[in-house]
């Protein structure tokens, strides 16, 4: 998680919301890393979960990360939540959840539909306080 | 809709689940025309229509797809959906519906969450049975 936090900070100095997120191989290696970069790339499905995911799949040569685990500072949001199902990631950590975003915990809960064919182990509020901060301070520097 | 089922057979032709999708660009030209490439790029978040929101906003240069429309052969998946949401689509068209694995009409039902903070107009069943016996026929194909 202290990798993903030093994305998510260098998302921040980008001036893309401060969201960063880590996969770790099988071999226990880290195998993608990234931030956020929605504005860099003018792509709305760049978020951190995503790149990594379609990081570490193309290095791994499949689509689908078996025995990968993912870190990423705030709670995936419903787009993510379903690319970390169809990747078949083992564990999802998260820092800070996200009330008006999220997809795990809030809203569709998306590992808990009917339509979700595999759900991660999730554990939640990992370094919860760091990576809320975070967030805050982005946005309370721009309103 | 014609432009997506050609997607949609182009991609049974790559052996890829056959589903495609095409953005129509404010001026009523078409911006983006894609099929599932999930097999291809080992990528699972390949989705027919994440890829033409991704060209459609690469070629926008914008995260934002103001005042486009997008058709696509099946019902979006949440990831998808939740994308559609984020790139702000005005109007979704879709085929066959898909009680599976769809996230619009099924399971999470993205655009009708509280997280969802934009919903497109949504127009469902457009050739809804030529979409589906391209589905019917691929996957008896291969049982």
């Amino acid at each position: 998680m202290t990798l993903a936090l030093a994305q998510a900070r260098a998302a921040a100095a980008r001036d893309e919301v401060p969201i960063g997120a880590v996969i770790i191989g099988p071999d226990g290696a880290v195998l993608a890393a990234d931030g956020n970069r929605v504005e860099a790339l003018k792509d709305p499905t760049a978020h951190a979960e995503l790149l990594v995911i379609r990081e570490a799949a193309a290095k791994l040569g499949a689509p689908r990360l078996v025995d990968c685990d993912l870190y990423v500072t705030l709670e995936p949001c419903p787009m993510c939540a379903q690319a970390i199902a169809f990747a078949r990631i083992r564990r999802l950590y998260y820092g800070a959840a996200d009330p008006k975003g999220g997809g795990v915990e809030h809203g569709p809960r998306i590992f808990a539909q009917p339509t979700c064919h595999h759900a991660p182990e999730v554990y939640s509020g990992i370094a919860e306080t760091e990576a809320a901060d975070l967030l805050r301070g982005f946005f309370r520097a721009r309103r």
